[in-house]
């Protein structure tokens, strides 16, 4: 049987604690998904929540899908009620997918309790739903909610269930592990164990994990070297509780490790970019050491075996990052020496070979910035420019000088908040002041700083602030409190970097990345215009 | 054998990508781990980090540990040295510890390419060094670095550096999945494998797991039930690139699904506690979604479930929360009705029960609120002035009304960079105007509002603000970009409390959440003084 890739990042998924999005932001979800290569995406509950319903409307007209087939989600018939007068079935087929999902309590304790019905009437919701949908032309999934736990305390019941769904017609049957409680040999007993009870070959299952026992992705595996042959997880493990199984590395584990090229070609290799935007999309911060698609995921603290790493770095990495998309790093901290330093920096195409001095103080200087609170694992910009001050022909124009800067918000009487800022600058030899307002304080001055500099550099307005964070450190190192503020920058071509800037004050902070961000930008502008 | 719990975080763990201990840090840590009762804490390796060599020597005065041994990490000698020659292993002998672990190549590759010298030579410096620090009173472990991909390679070579460190009189031999490529079938396949080669037993290994398949903790319970009886992990699962295996889901696993009682009786309960303070040392925001330690590990989104959970919590929990030092939490979002507003005041202490028309204020507003970026999945505080300001006899006392403020921040020309705030506001009828300065504008206004209001509320003096949280939100759902700040406040009685803040202005924002925190801790206190 044919491998199936079944995402459910908008479905399961979006149960995540404080994830909530738009019916846009589902549209461009779906889109990335797509890019990546599932086979199915699992959409939402059409009629149970109003965003869902709409949705699949407009995926009709706006979702032209290359890889995926949409996939309604929704519940078995209500009990004592025909399937044919039930508004949540009518709903599923009014959502116009080509395959529907159907949950189905698979643990008998659920049916009585939960539901409050017979293991008899579950198993007639069950088989009417499935026959309901397959007569409509409908390929159909039932998610066996509970299925391990149920299984495990009666056996019998619930593969009975498993068999009911399967001889109405469905084309799966999902062992799902709804409370996450399981390890990978128990999945393998569960699934060798129902085979044997039921006869139904494993390639008739798929697998639903949830992370609860941190297995999720290792369960999922397991299922598939038991012979199953559908594995359903979330982009990036969103879900909720500790999430679903990560699908970008169960995918990668499976195409990469067990060697089943379970994706379309070419669509691997998506995976950084996919998990990125859909945490954007998502409005969550990327986890940097997530497995495979992580920033950090290959990131090496150099230190002792830099010099190793240079030359087999695959001795030292458990795939070739760029099948996955991502990249080697070599980061720059205060456990690094000089070899880490020049690794760094040759990454960023500054050759030190030639140059001692400057490599020593480089790293004499980073040290003493990491000590007080400085980070630029995240911020290769203010990195460069560093590296460039200490270079004799390659330090960076510093295009003004500051005198001095004011910052203002006020709520006044009338209930307005405003901020104001005004800077003293000194810009190819002419002083200025400008005065600007903002959103907020470090908006505004930001706003000061262009306004002063327009004149001189007009191509500052392309730059745009595209991404603004902001980190407390607790002073647990024997100093004061301080704030890290990383600024992304984008020039509207594509490029973007980000710098970094720490003081006590979060607008100062602000300040110190700004300024690196505009110096770094208009270098990188003077350079592509064929300036020096 | 006894079954031992080897934690690494302060010697592997803090390859982690951004993590940085002081020795203060690494003392706090190990009493930390040995209150969660580990048999071993790794401390670093002496001798070649000055911090550790360091750490070790204030240790033996200031770390009077319970449960744990403390060990010091190092290398075999260098190739071609004596020893006794080696500074390295005299260094591990400073450090005074009753037991030692040695980093042995058990790659072929990496002895030729990275160590460059032959097999032999290799054996030899594991023989040497194993004796020579046995002879000296020390149990010694054996870390058998890049194990794995080196026996796939190499069987026979890497079965000889098992053999070599055992027969030397090493405790055990710990089989490390350097680069983290494993997955679990594998791994129970090496270990019968390498049992089936040597004829030594499975008791005699332990197991280091790094996550770069996502599968740490299930490859590292995998060799338990392959009868391995040492584990390695850290705190949180810390560590270099996705991280090692994170301590406390591989204890809770084998205490709660295996049914081994790996840690003293007590210890279990403090996971959450010690997760959460070691997060806090090393100043990384804890992981929500982390299995059984995350503040969501047992939260529900409840929307369609409520009422199922509120009968039968734990057919919704793998196990019971409690074992783990963690709590069901029932979260109020979008998706949540009028039950699960019900279900979170009752977790405060307020029955809504004959208050219907409170319930669809709060669920309203809360919607509302909600659409706007705010979220008070981690803001009891604010929720509980929220849902009580909505019932008649409960609605908490507003201890001033804002009349204006205005906060000002200056960079200077002498290059100094101050903040100072004015508030005027009324309190208990009185005009005030209140003038402070503050290390930033948050700071400078929270400190103007205390002037201004200690005069009437002196217990105000002992409230400290514990926390401060800043998210910048992305307008990805159709408004501009909004800030959303959290503020957690203590009362120095051991009470705290977070309120939220939104606003597209950082210093608005954070005045809501500094006013909802004096609003609640005010009103606390006056509870506690028996006012009301």
């Amino acid at each position: 049987m044919t491998f199936q890739v079944y995402d459910t990042t908008l479905r399961d998924g979006a149960q995540r604690e404080g994830l909530s999005y738009s019916v846009v932001d589902k549209l461009a979800v779906a889109r990335l998904l797509d890019e990546f290569g599932v086979g199915f995406i699992e959409g939402g509950w059409p009629g149970a929540v109003p965003k869902d319903t709409e949705f699949f409307r407009r995926a009709r007209t706006e979702l032209p899908l290359r890889h995926a087939l949409l996939v309604a989600f929704g519940a078995t018939r209500k009990a004592g009620v025909a399937v044919a007068d039930d508004p949540q079935v009518r709903a599923l087929l009014d959502a116009q997918t080509p395959a529907v999902a159907l949950v189905a309590k698979a643990d008998i304790r659920h049916v009585e309790r939960a539901l409050r019905t017979t293991g008899a009437e579950n198993l007639a919701m069950v088989r009417d739903t499935v026959a309901h949908l397959v007569a409509e032309g409908r390929r159909v999934f039932v998610d066996g909610e509970h299925f391990f736990d149920g299984f495990r305390h009666d056996p019998a019941y619930t593969a009975s269930v498993v068999e009911t769904a399967l001889a109405a017609g469905a084309e799966r049957f999902v062992l799902c592990d709804t409370n996450g409680g399981m390890l990978p040999s128990r999945v393998t007993a569960a699934i060798t164990d129902l085979t044997a009870r039921t006869g139904i070959a494993p390639e008739s299952f798929g697998m639903h994990a949830q992370n609860d026992t941190a297995c999720a992705v290792a369960n999922t595996v397991a299922a598939v070297e038991a012979g199953v042959r559908h594995v359903q997880g979330t982009a990036n493990g969103y879900g909720e509780r500790p999430g679903n199984a990560d699908l970008f590395a169960v995918v990668a584990n499976l195409q990469l490790k067990l060697g089943l090229p379970v994706l379309p070609d070419g669509c691997l290799e998506q995976m950084v970019r996919v998990s990125h935007a859909i945490a954007e999309i998502a409005n969550i911060a990327p986890d940097t050491h997530q497995a495979y698609a992580g920033a950090a995921a290959f990131a090496h603290k150099a230190g002792l075996h830099a010099s190793a790493i240079k030359v087999d770095p695959l001795l030292y990495n458990h795939v070739d990052p760029s099948v996955v998309g991502n990249d080697m790093r070599i980061l720059v901290t205060e456990m690094a020496g000089r070899a880490s330093i020049e690794l760094k920096s040759r990454e960023l195409g500054l050759d030190l070979a030639g140059h001692p001095d400057a490599v020593s103080k480089v790293t004499a200087r980073v040290k003493e910035l990491e000590a007080g609170g400085w980070s630029f694992e995240a911020a290769d910009a203010s990195f460069e420019l560093l590296v460039r001050s200490e270079l004799p022909d390659a330090a960076p124009a510093r295009p003004f000088t500051l005198e001095s800067y004011r910052v203002l918000v006020e709520h006044r009487e009338d209930g307005a908040v405003v901020s104001e800022a005004t800077v003293k600058i000194r810009v190819r030899g002419e002083r200025v002041i400008a005065t600007a307002e903002g959103n907020g304080p470090v908006n505004a001055l930001d706003e000061a700083l262009r306004v002063g500099m327009s004149k001189h550099y007009p191509e500052l307005r392309h730059f745009e602030l595209a991404d603004y964070k902001v980190r407390i450190l607790e002073g647990t190192h024997g100093t004061g409190a301080v704030t890290r503020v990383l600024v992304e920058t984008a020039d509207g071509t594509g490029r973007d970097w980000t710098t970094v800037g720490v003081h006590p004050n979060v607008v100062e902070a602000s300040w110190h990345a700004l300024v690196d961000a505009l110096t770094y930008g208009l270098d990188q502008a003077a350079v592509s215009n064929g300036h020096s």
